[in-house]
């Protein structure tokens, strides 16, 4: 696989930054479950790392579903009886009901209030507003705007298709040492609303281009889809490979400011859920855990009883829990480069945790080796250090008894997953301990 | 099963005032573990639901223990010098040590002070005490009574009959569409106490009334015995017939203005303890969950470890933690026909959710059905609702794999059953689910 | 086993102040891992409890290690210019480095700091250091002594020896009516320290001499052993014998005054473990729990994972908690008869339960027993005892299913095991229980 060239490294302290420019291009596109808008944004990935995109065509029966017609949009506005455009698509892609019918016509403000859809609470922010399998027409505006509205003929106008054509998503594999996946989901359905979805299309690019710059014991598996029906279109496609998935990641709403916060997949207590809880645990910062529950993200899907993957989601503030979310206030900046690259790190170690995660065998398992005379004993590094160091060692000599995993050992000893890592290696390189296999 | 007929039908509203009547009926009763008290008892409840009365002679053995000889009183006093009756049976049958053999006599008061019991703690309180297999008279007075009497001397009689006889029961057996069975017990053997026992006697023969004008999958058995030896008896003569038991309460002390209380079975985590602990969590009061302890009603026999029948007590203020408790002070105005009516009302969403706990498997597994297509999305109700509905229909969905009962989902999405239930219902109606046989 | 004549019986309120003597009497040996000092220490024990004294040759081959070379010691000193003893020691034996090579030089100031340790933060107190497998020479001292340390020329003398020689240690072993043995081990290597070790070396013995009067299920084994190397070598010899170790303590630091703490074998949940805790829990004062680490004192070495023995660790203030610990402040002042007997009965508690804990079967399995025909029920003792034995008989009999033993009783019924233990004996007096087998 060749990625395409850059010609400047992107430095840690740079990829936060790069990340949000990512979002800063994809903000002004009109995205839907269908249509150009995506087309245009997997393009846009591509830039990044290389994804391959897919065409699913309108019809394709996928379980209990079927893929939509293709909603496509090139303007929409109010005007009013003076002919001037009181509310305009080309001001904001939000102004419009996501998936309207074309339409066109002329009403009054009584007739034209049943389109109209606002957030009282939030007078000057517009709200996002969908309606993908109702066919209807609206359009979303400020409070404010709506209220100043006057009892006046006005010419609608939503120039847009709503016909056959297909699915877009975008896929990216990175191949491994072993065949079993780690599966990286995010949604690209989302116009122009930043922290939901910009941010986790932006993370998913970023740790897909880390990845391919590695090493990888696992195959990586990217996927950048329209939600629900873009999940489940990808599940039906893919129903025979998912056994493959060992583990996997819904990222969404990664830009906040926000503290991390970990939905464990439908298994509640699978490695990935562990893995995330351990790097949350030893980050120093603030998080929460949440149980599953069959509302949210694509999770959902992944989640369902016929597939119950291991799958969780790790995000900053969850949806709908803040007020900016599903409003035109989702901008640009409500979301910064510095919590990007702090969720990119964090997603970061969690992998580094599944990729080292393994089993090993005490080859002296009776008594404690003399760690002295192997120079693993003693003056290594300050006090402090030494004696984290020697834990590590003896809890991975005492707990590696071809049972503990190393996420076992490190959350049994209260240690950081990356210290008994090291103890682990350290001993296995002079030969007290050796690789379970399978 | 032809019901007596009563004209009119006891509403929700009038059906606390119709245990409190029975309640009322019942109190001037002397009852004891056996003899015409009990049969007088069990004639009054037929009013109520036809019970069928059984007798089991003297002398029968049942288990470790033998059927005592029958005890009947028809008075008892003590009377002083001057003739005047100081204690007499008539005010209270509590005056008398409940099953004193037969004694007439005369003596100074040193004598007669070896037989009386009282409460120094309580002065105008006459205890309740017994002396079921000790032969001994005795008397029970106010300790102010007490302090009264002078050193003279006293005619004392106990005129009651101590001899082979039978011990008396009630059983009533409501069939259901399954043989498996729920057993609601209830003793009989105290004397004019309220909450302790008529309480139980009354929500016991209501909730029988109750669930013999419905549709019934289990089999439901009541039965009204004497405390300890009745449910020894009962298991004696009922010993293979016991494995049909599948959940089942016993009903004490449901009258007092205390919080529910609920004491798990000897297994623990039965179904029945789970849907105890469920209803009285979302029923928005206050109680308290025992764990099961050998001691306190005849959960003791249920739960000793050859039977191990998964049979908890559903109470208010349990046994021994109120202060009127086996005293006069346990009267009418102890209990009210709002605890009763409560009560019950507890009793009835506890054998709802028994009646309805099914397991399902979900027919469409792979991602989340269409519901919108299928009418069970959206505008129903208001936003509040539609959202618990929505709620209620995906953990129904996400869950019914062939492993969780609908009470194991409602307790993981901490949704009331009924939401459950109903969400099953829905589901169940258009497809989407099956239940699980066996 | 004859055990030696003591005239004296030692009272119960004698033993603390016996164990403090014993103590007293070892304060001034020069102990290490190896010499003579462990062989006067074993001596003085024999005066309590025939214990047998080994030897193992140097250069023994022992798992990972080797025995090393026997240390032992005649005089250390540091001489100023003016020939006067500043560091001597004759005064306190902590003040070599222990397991120091023999030496004899003179040198400045500069050079001599590099081969001293002090406290700066305690500067009254000589701290204990070793250097088993380095080879170096070394004084330790207070801070204080060594702040008045001029640039002068300094005469310096260890008049020890390091030379193939043996390890010695102690063995008792006390056979029981059957082979399962209880291990109890404590090190026996440190020089002029109370606390840690000697505390541990007179409780060991003490216990061992008490447990010699009585009849014993299980065969006790007493083991004198140096730390780490010591068990190592014990372990090594008896490899193929540990098998029949089925409990176990690690004692040390039992005669400060801070409260009791347990620390779990690494298995956690094992037998010796639930004993302990019970006892604890029933002592009516303060202790703590800890879990296991790969850490500490020999539990370390019966704790890896070849062996994983369920011998856990029972000490009052733990090593390295108290900043006496390892310093010259450990000494006789900082040890008390009191501690020491508390700590002693607190040891008997617990292999009392070890010794009588059993399962039995409740021969009436169905429904409770009538206990009064048996005299188990009723007037024995007051109020309160009576209630506490008949819920001990109700529990014994609830629970005797075969399953429970009888500490899973008590911890269930969260009563005293005595009292579990006393209604077990009593029910199977009167032949309502049977002892399960195997």
């Amino acid at each position: 696989m060749n990625l395409p060239q850059i010609s400047e490294a992107i430095s840690p302290a740079g990829i936060g930054q790069a990340m949000f420019e990512l979002i800063a291009d994809l903000y002004p596109i009109c995205r839907s479950i269908t249509g150009n808008g995506v087309r245009q944004t997997l393009k846009r990935i591509q830039q990044v790392v290389p994804i391959e995109i897919h065409e699913v065509p309108s019809g394709t029966k996928v379980f209990d579903w079927e893929v939509p017609d293709e909603w496509n949009i090139r303007d929409a506005y109010i005007k009013n009886a003076g002919g001037e455009r009181l509310v305009d698509f080309h001001h904001s892609n939000l102004h419009v009901l996501n998936y309207s019918i074309p339409f066109r016509g002329r009403m009054g403000l009584h007739e034209l209030k049943e389109h109209i859809f606002t957030l009282p609470e939030h007078p000057d922010w517009i709200p996002y507003r969908t309606s993908y399998y109702k066919r209807q027409w609206g359009f979303c505006m400020t409070h404010r705007q709506f209220m100043k509205l006057r009892d006046e003929e006005y010419e609608v106008c939503i120039d847009a298709t709503l016909a056959p054509g297909s699915l877009t998503y975008g896929e990216l594999c990175l191949p491994g040492r072993t065949t079993d996946e780690v599966l990286v989901s995010c949604h690209v359905c989302h116009p122009s609303l930043c922290n939901d979805n910009l941010s986790g299309i932006a993370l998913a690019a970023y740790l897909a281009r880390r990845l391919s710059e590695q090493g990888r014991r696992y195959t990586y598996r990217f996927v950048f889809i329209p939600g629900t029906i873009g999940s489940i279109t990808w599940l039906a496609l893919n129903r025979t490979n998912v056994a493959r998935i060992k583990h996997g990641l819904v990222v969404a709403c990664v830009g906040d400011s926000g503290r991390l916060t970990y939905k464990k997949s439908r298994q509640g207590n699978a490695e990935i859920d562990r893995a995330v809880q351990h790097v949350l645990k030893h980050s120093g910062s603030e998080y929460e855990v949440l149980d599953f529950v069959p509302y949210g993200y694509d999770e959902r899907q992944y989640g369902s009883p016929g597939f119950n993957l291991p799958i969780g989601s790790l995000t900053r503030t969850p949806h709908g829990r803040y007020p900016e979310y599903h409003t035109s206030a989702d901008n640009l900046e409500f979301v910064s480069s510095e919590a990007l690259a702090v969720s990119l790190d964090m997603y970061q170690r969690v992998l580094d945790v599944l990729e080292n995660n393994r089993r090993y065998r005490n080859l002296n398992p009776y008594c404690e080796p003399q760690l002295g005379k192997r120079g693993l004993y003693g003056p290594v590094g300050g006090q402090a250090d030494r004696h984290l160091r020697e834990m590590a060692l003896l809890w991975v000599l005492n707990l590696s008894d071809g049972e503990n995993s190393l996420l076992d050992i490190a959350d049994r000893a209260n240690l950081n997953f990356v210290h008994i890592r090291q103890a682990a290696k350290d001993l296995e390189e002079c030969g007290l301990l050796e690789e379970c296999q399978g």
